[in-house]
């Protein structure tokens, strides 16, 4: 590879490990509409309880009185660091995540999940087309996302 | 931006995820001296319930009988992934954090934060000017922390 | 140091913190070979309570009665963002970490611990050498781990 190609490597990456490890502090503070920006127009955010098919749909989300309930008690989606897998314009990030919810004053990890987020490279810069996210529950479907780290 | 620019723009967001990456382990080790060091001689951090106005006081901090007390009992204060804006000489670093504490045999989540580092170039490299850590309990400051992801 | 040099600097950092990154995903997948695939042939594991000396002890570990009970269960094996220090062919990563698992409907953080890898570049890349995990329970093993943070 060229210095050129070496240093886009590394560009891309970065971005991406950037890009996830942006979203639980945007979710957590509520700014929807940032949150949004983090996938293409017509992207997708398929978690276990929620199907949301568009930026919109995160946005909407975001701004949702069950979001809203727990950014209140106060939450955080810890986001673990970013495994990235780069081909071309397209790009694979895998990681894991814990949701910290309060409860008066004692914190609890309501939840434990996989994360798989499929990139695309736009002309603003790496976007997620696609995130599934599965709790950790003991069956496949978790692990079958988790599986797929270092896959295109 | 030319090669040299880009290089330079990669290793600044590097040095400043491997900074904010040394807090954790250093401050959990007991490592009082070389916590400081990651702040500037008069670098702030502004805890919720504890303000330090230098580098001696943070270092004041780490040997403190609260402190050594959370040591010896097991304790990680586990930093998530930061998110790094830089310009020029400055830098911006976000990220969230859980305090998690051993009672006997078990581990408990004591505290959920929000984290906002402000940084400059010394000539020593990446130091901290200012953090701010607050507890994400609901309320709007530790939010406001979070909403400056990506913001100088 | 030259542009190549600084860019060769930058990549090991990446493939050291991407390496540390993949570990959970892959462990609590179940994928055994992937896993033991980031120690050399005869990389050593060496956790509290169980010693492996050699990347066939490693896919054995996550073929393990133990450890597929853990994963069908529901557990992640959460590691933080890895501290990297390269000295030419060698490196150091220390990161905290956290197992969540699953109990019903709940989950409980059930372990903290210091990790402390020792990595050498191969002709397949950077793989560990040496991974030493110990319990963050109040005692010097964990804290002498972390205090080798930035130490070769």
């Amino acid at each position: 590879m060229t210095i050129e190609e070496r240093l886009q490597r590394l560009e891309d990456v970065v971005a991406i490990t950037q890009l996830v490890a942006s979203y639980g502090p945007l979710v957590d503070a509520g700014e929807a509409e940032r949150v949004a920006e983090l996938w293409t127009e017509d992207g997708i955010y398929d978690v276990d309880e929620y199907y949301m098919g568009s930026r919109a749909e995160v946005d909407a989300m975001v701004r949702s009185d069950a979001h809203q309930g727990l950014i209140g008690q106060g939450c955080s989606h810890f986001l673990g660091p970013a495994h990235v897998t780069v081909d071309g314009d397209r790009a694979v990030a895998v990681c894991e995540s814990v949701l910290l919810v309060r409860h008066g004053d004692r914190v609890f990890p309501a939840r434990i999940g996989a994360n798989h987020f499929e990139l695309a490279r736009t002309t603003t810069g790496w976007q997620t087309t696609r995130r599934t996210t599965r709790g950790l529950d003991g069956g496949t479907d978790a692990r079958d996302l988790l599986s797929r780290t270092g896959r295109i």
